[in-house]
């Protein structure tokens, strides 16, 4: 039998730690705070990279590489920036050690101080800026559109597997533009992507907004965010794409000589998402028997599972099988491991949320057919073995669609519109999910509604069309809905 | 006209740097010894990754991702792993910044002092042990066949770009086996996978071979290395694959129960390869006009430059031919950019090693013909349109393994026999290269011969026969000729 997994309804918290656990995509490790992504979570991962990496470049971004280390003095160099992320940092202070000479094994060399401390990156705008003084000198060198698969580091308290952890794997793009509307351009383009990439490959709706200023990028003009709504009716803030005005060109005196021979400061984006899409991917699917993964981002398509053990017949029905999938780019194992029976690997399988399991067993192959369990509604059916290929692909883009339009369907019933603070406050507590409520615009009385409500405004949506109305907390007049949410 | 580059005659380092820093591959960064890989040198190293990745999970690898910090006591416990790796380590004691209250900017919290100071990864197999301590625990758990494509930090005082720099990149192999001979057999294999991938896609030669004591890697029963030489007459190790025995096991307390229900220590190995492979590429290969790349790794195979300047007549060629290239899997690009002359893209293309130029002018079309330039040879021809397909097809394939031949041709002309050590001497000082010689199997003489020769052995090539012989600086009986070279 598979491992237990807490249900949602008992503990949620517990069910996504034992998902991401007993599912294998990954573990605490001996650092505190810094996990260990495992092969099942590391392929998912790969799977997100390479698709977003395609629709960068078909874009026109270019990948690059710049250090892991930021000097400390860097951090400070842009106002708002420096508030926001000179805070919880590695703090690099030495470059040796040395062998304790009273035997206390190996310590730090005391004589090898840095002169200057370096920070391990917790973003990289600041060394990236100040290489692109080099690199700009002209309005020929423009735009620059480059993006960096890295690791970065945020000194977190308290942690959660993939959700927030001390390092996470993500990717960063750093753009430079002659104009402020070309730059504008490329924020909404990503933002644009990232929420195809989420709706489309993670099958994760998402509300694609601006963030308020207080929710703002340190060092950002204006962010745009896509939220998405998880199974316990928390937001999740799964990528962000940020106008950064001339802020890091002005901090790192970033000019270019324009067409006309004049001087300018070059405009900049920023857009990431990072390893917790993972956590956001599990909480939308999954359930109590384990993970649902959508057919375009699982690690592995299809399993073939012999009942009750591998036969040469069965064996050549397999090939058969694997040949024709194979060849429509369908990704398939024959599981031939006899330590463990078929309900073993049944559960294992459905545990690491395998779209589809094909059983195949001689009873089966002497009716010439197959018996089809698909993971996210748990339906079998038996199968003709002659069209199983044309069946298997129909039925992976119908678990990618239906798994898209359920998480849908669920979001958006629990967006809620509310016109004053006690039914706020009461379909937060009792309902979860999204509030749009009318807010006077100031950052008091956002951080009033956070401290009563522990909801946070999550973004003004794109689509939200202008409506005159009376703040939610202060009746003071509004312009326009915002979306409140709690959120992880 | 493209940018000077310094000849390899005049000044060979400066040459290399030129042509890091001018053919767009890396830059220095504000950070001292830690460099930026620009777009086309990250390329590059994206080509080297998936190829090596395809190669790596076809021998049943998997990918995974472990910690970036290792707490400083790990380093310690693998006795010989210590004197190797706590050395120059990038070092972590705190893990705050706050503003400085005497008005100062930002200073280390001191009250956010780390109780043990972390060490960025050097290598990762302390933590990556600590981590299978918890996964293996039956037989049925291995073989356990990992890779992890990271970030690594070695503080260096002396660096150049790709080769040495305090920051690279790399891939690491950590596997873990039931017996001592499956783990050999991994070793080797490794070994052998990244000498095919040296060989066939960087038409770099090498020479496989096993390090002598003295040069293994901390930690290793036994190292086998690949041995590139460059075209100043210096060897570069270009891979490593290391057998662990059970160094790693013992360290980190990691047994399994067996199938006869015994409990045995794990068997380990670990092999990687680095960014450093994009300097001996750019070292085997390239020439005083720029970088000469092998098409199978070059970020882009073909460029079209339309002559003078682009017309719709040159667009509707240019376009049959991109169609048919693309068709063939081949990479190619149409220059329409009007700021620069042919001449300047003509040098900047050469300084940038694309492998194949179509130059198509006007006059070329009314012949129906294009004029092909390869990089690496210089030569142009005049080739008729109605075949260009199989043409450049096929030159792509000539230059790639002329690549290849060149090189292992200058390579086997610079291995010498030699017999007493003034001749050991004077064939270094006068035509570098590798030396095979015999040794008497000591450490001191190793040190020695280094001392005295600047000369490391550099391997104990596997295909090397039996031969009995004197050891060139002690007169020593040896049984077997070792490869000798001053090295990067």
């Amino acid at each position: 039998m598979a491992k237990e997994i807490t249900s949602r309804s008992e503990d949620y918290s517990q069910w996504y730690n034992d998902l991401v656990r007993k599912g294998g995509l990954a573990d605490h490790s001996a650092v505190k705070g810094c996990m260990i992504i495992k092969p099942h979570g590391y392929a998912i991962w790969e799977n997100m990279r390479d698709q977003l990496d395609k629709m960068f470049k078909e874009t026109g971004h270019v990948n690059a590489y710049f250090p892991l280390f930021i000097p400390k003095s860097f951090l400070s160099k842009e106002a708002a920036h420096v508030e926001g992320f000179a805070k919880e940092c590695a703090v690099i202070t030495h470059y040796r050690l040395m062998n304790d000479p009273n035997g206390g094994g190996v310590i730090v060399d005391p004589s090898a101080k840095l002169e200057e401390e370096l920070i391990v990156r917790p973003t990289s705008e600041t060394i990236i800026w100040d290489a692109y003084k080099d690199w700009i000198k002209s309005y020929r060198d423009l735009p620059i559109l480059i993006n960096q698969w890295a690791n970065v580091v945020r000194w977190e308290m308290r942690t959660r597997l993939f959700l927030r952890t001390t390092e996470f794997l993500w990717q960063e793009g750093h753009t430079a533009h002659a104009t402020a509307e070309e730059a504008v351009i490329e924020t909404r383009q990503m933002l644009d992507i990232y929420a195809t990439f989420a709706e489309e490959f993670m099958a994760m709706p998402v509300i694609k907004g601006v963030k308020t200023a207080n929710e703002r990028f340190a060092g950002a003009e204006d962010t745009y965010t896509i939220e998405a709504l998880m199974q316990d009716g928390k937001a999740l803030q799964a990528g962000t794409s940020h106008f950064l005005g001339q802020n890091f060109a002005k901090a790192f005196d970033v000019k270019f000589m324009t067409e006309h021979n004049t001087e300018e400061l070059v405009w900049a984006t920023s857009w990431g998402v990072s390893t917790r899409l993972i956590g956001g991917l599990i909480m939308t699917h999954s359930d109590d028997e384990g993970l649902i993964l959508p057919p375009k981002l699982a690690p592995l398509q299809v399993v073939i599972v012999p009942i009750p053990k591998p036969t040469p017949e069965l064996a050549d029905a397999a090939d058969k099988i694997i040949k024709d999938l194979k060849g429509r780019g369908i990704s398939v194992k024959y599981d031939t491991d006899e330590r463990n029976r078929p309900g073993f690997k049944f559960a294992e399988y459905e545990m690491k949320g395998i779209p589809v399991r094909l059983g195949l067993g001689m009873r089966d192959l002497e009716q010439n057919q197959v018996e089809v369990a698909r993971r996210d509604t748990k339906e079998k059916t038996s199968v003709s073995l002659d069209g199983i290929g044309d069946y298997v692909e129909n039925l992976l883009a119908d678990i990618q669609s239906s798994m898209f339009e359920k998480a849908k369907k669920y979001r958006d019933e629990m967006i809620t519109s509310v016109d004053d603070f006690d039914e706020f406050q009461r379909v937060l507590d009792e309902k979860g999910g999204f509030v749009l409520a009318h807010w006077d615009g100031t950052v008091e009385t956002e951080k009033r509604i956070k401290e009563l409500s522990k909801a946070t405004a999550r973004c003004i949506p794109l689509d939200s069309k202008p409506e005159a109305g009376k703040c939610v907390l202060t009746g003071e007049p509004s312009t326009q809905r915002v979306l409140f949410a709690r959120a992880y």
